[in-house]
């Protein structure tokens, strides 16, 4: 096991990792911005070392105050978390060549799912369903005659896009070049590549997603899904496991075709593979594979009875998977609301600055990882997410009560928080029903505003 | 279902019992004494009904208050929890000649195990070991001959002793007679009621109960044992489920006898069982049943992965025991520490007063049951515990390892708790062997002051 963690994250992804180092008897190194100074992840590692000013691309993303940090504690492995350089191979590439281990899969897995394009290929040759689409087009004339072949709608996405950005959604063939271009120039201005492929548009998706886990020993597992159809401009808010959507025969396929990917591409440590699904709960189509933690890995730990930090390290260091994650069943039903510092009802806009009073709901099926505390200011330099309530019941109606229950006594005073929106969400009888796509948010939005 | 539960209690069980009623969909009222106003239990139920003075005696010790508070806010039910009027026959009966449904057994049940003799003779009718004893003792004299033919150590108990006062552990014929005279007057002091009897003294015993159920349907089961055998002066520090003490055989047959007990005297609603079972985990005795829910009935909750707050309202509602509860399996390990507002290294002394800055821990298998928060005034009146943190991991090991950190983590600032003491038996190799009994904290506390 390794002696020391370099935790190469901020908020609360970083506490859990370093709860998880502790946990596990390994001492923990925090590293912070000038802004993240009062983060309670500085205040409960072992040592914290100061890598730059607020700005990200000064802080968390250079890759040299990182490795610099790792060799003065004497880290000897880095876990990214989610974000900034989890999936940079390049990072991965350095941590190895500095003989740190990278926590999470080699830097040649990581560039190959990294590529949407390369990912689909893949996908498309071990079996796993893809939805229609092209390869990556010449240009605009090129696109129009692909996205007659698939059939209207289709959708434009960028190879190299992310968080909503190189995509464009095109209903009929007219729009079709003014929409292209629009993407691939959008792409080129935020990733530098503006090179574009169509897939067919599935109307009224469901995002569900599986997590995937494989040691150095043989082992590839999947640990059911999750399903993360409410998202607000393609950022999810609510996410729950199992999925309200999936039958036992759709889950089943699911869940061989993930096994299936990981074993063809040899994949190492934990991941996600991101699926659409049609509203009928019949059918799946690969959409990506994430090779990191997500955000909302604990409602999979909630109802698999595992740990999926530890698990992700203890893998890096050539440890197999324990027992009782190779035997896990699942309990029970869990979902996670993602509190994001932000005015729901002012278009989601950002709610930095100092939280007078926090009091955290608590009892009976109710997790809180967050890293703040009452007095604590955020920062607006980063995410706006805060804290990430977890509630888990014997049942989905459990659950959703539960969750209720605890956004109720959630008291945050200072910031705007996303809370009144999820209590709304929670409480709507669509989300009781489970009947709910990737959609649901926008329009439920454009109905409030009447 | 009832519309409006009373709660009957303070701290952390009336939070609990109204985050349970919340989560069922029905209106909790608290009631609280002058000191109490400021208690997170009081802010986050529907109403609150204040019953008179700080003295327990004046205020939640008082029947005809607490039926009048249910009178006037027409709460249809009322929940003891534990201490207080929860094993008060009397006020049972009271609330059923009231038509308020009393959440917990019938008042006949309640007064044959409250009597530990009637307990005891009911244990063996029913086929349930008990440690050699004698019937309730005329005098010291009948007692010495009782004690001759059970042969030393006894135990000196009497019938209506409670929380460590009216027992004395004899040792040696010549000692007797006064130690009966001692443990009689202070029965009679206490609880206005002298009369002993004796029951062999077993060494360095276990304290393990089982925690039963039934409903009025017919369902009458067991969810597994507690160990609660790390103890200080009879008061239990940390539970944990299940017992590192018992193996398969030894738990199959206490899980049998505390199944035919309960049918054998037609229980109703959630109970425990208590016995003292041999340090080497092959016999066990009968001690008492408590016939209401029990402080550390978290463990239970989350290795079962049931609710017994809410199975005890919809069994007093005429409900069948939830499916999920029938068909329980255990999962992963679960440990509870009571936090308590005492200086665990002066003689437990109690520590009310403000708490300047209380951060609790949070994150992957941490649950904290408190009714207290920064700025709470831990008030002098009622016992001294301020919060349950209850960790459960896979399996013991990480268990314990999650309940060092979690420990770690809290910070309280003001008062004194035993929190240190805590984490110095958690990090004890007898702790982590699983060998203790209740005679543990007493002998390291000897040693420790050297």
């Amino acid at each position: 096991m390794f002696k020391r963690v370099l935790v190469a994250n901020r908020g609360e992804i970083a506490l859990r990792i370093i709860r998880a180092c502790r946990e596990l008897g390994v001492e923990s190194v925090a590293v912070y911005s000038e802004a993240d100074v009062d983060s309670m992840h500085v205040h409960l590692a072992d040592e914290a070392v100061c890598i730059g000013p607020a700005s990200s691309k000064e802080s968390y993303l250079k890759p040299d105050r990182i490795i610099a940090a790792a060799e003065i504690t004497e880290a000897d492995a880095i876990h990214p978390g989610y974000g900034f350089l989890s999936e940079n191979a390049r990072f991965a590439e350095i941590c190895e060549s500095c003989n740190i281990q990278f926590i999470g899969p080699s830097a040649k897995v990581i560039s190959m799912m990294g590529d949407k394009a390369t990912a689909r290929a893949t996908a498309v040759a071990n079996g796993v369903p893809t939805t229609p689409g092209s390869e990556i087009l010449a240009d605009a004339k090129e696109g129009l005659s692909e996205a007659k072949r698939i059939g209207f709608p289709v959708m434009i996405k960028a190879t190299a896009g992310g968080g909503g950005r190189g995509m464009r959604p095109c209903f009929k063939e007219e729009d079709f070049e003014s929409l292209f271009k629009a993407a691939s120039n959008e792409a080129l201005a935020a990733f530098g590549n503006g090179e574009c492929y169509l897939e067919k548009l599935v109307l009224n998706p469901h995002h569900v997603e599986f997590q995937v886990i494989a040691d150095r020993h043989g082992n590839f597992i999947q640990l059911g899904e999750r399903d993360c159809s409410m998202q607000r401009r393609n950022q999810k808010i609510i996410e729950e496991c199992p999925s309200p959507l999936l039958g036992p025969e759709l889950r089943g396929r699911m869940a061989e075709a993930s096994v299936n990917l990981i074993k063809a591409i040899g994949y190492e440590n934990a991941g996600t593979i991101e699926y659409l699904v049609d509203d009928q709960g019949k059918d799946f189509y690969f959409m990506e594979m994430n090779t990191r933690i997500q955000v909302e890995h604990p409602v999979t730990e909630e109802v698999m009875g595992c740990e999926l930090i530890k698990e992700q390290i203890r893998i890096a260091a050539g440890e197999p998977l324990s027992g009782h994650v190779l035997n896990a069943t699942p309990r029970g039903h869990s979902i996670e609301c993602r509190i994001n510092a932000e005015d729901p009802f002012n278009n989601f806009c950002p709610s930095p600055g100092k939280i007078d009073m926090w009091y955290a709901p608590g009892g009976k099926g109710v997790r809180v990882d967050t890293h703040v505390y009452s007095g604590y200011s955020v920062p607006p330099n980063y995410d706006s997410m805060i804290a990430k309530l977890i509630v888990t019941g014997a049942n989905r109606e459990i659950a959703i009560a539960r969750m209720k229950r605890a956004l109720g006594e959630f008291m945050i005073r200072g910031i705007k928080t996303t809370i009144p929106f999820q209590q709304e969400i929670i409480a709507h009888p669509d989300f009781a029903a489970g009947n709910y796509d990737i959609g649901w948010v926008a329009r439920y939005l454009e109905e409030r505003k009447g």
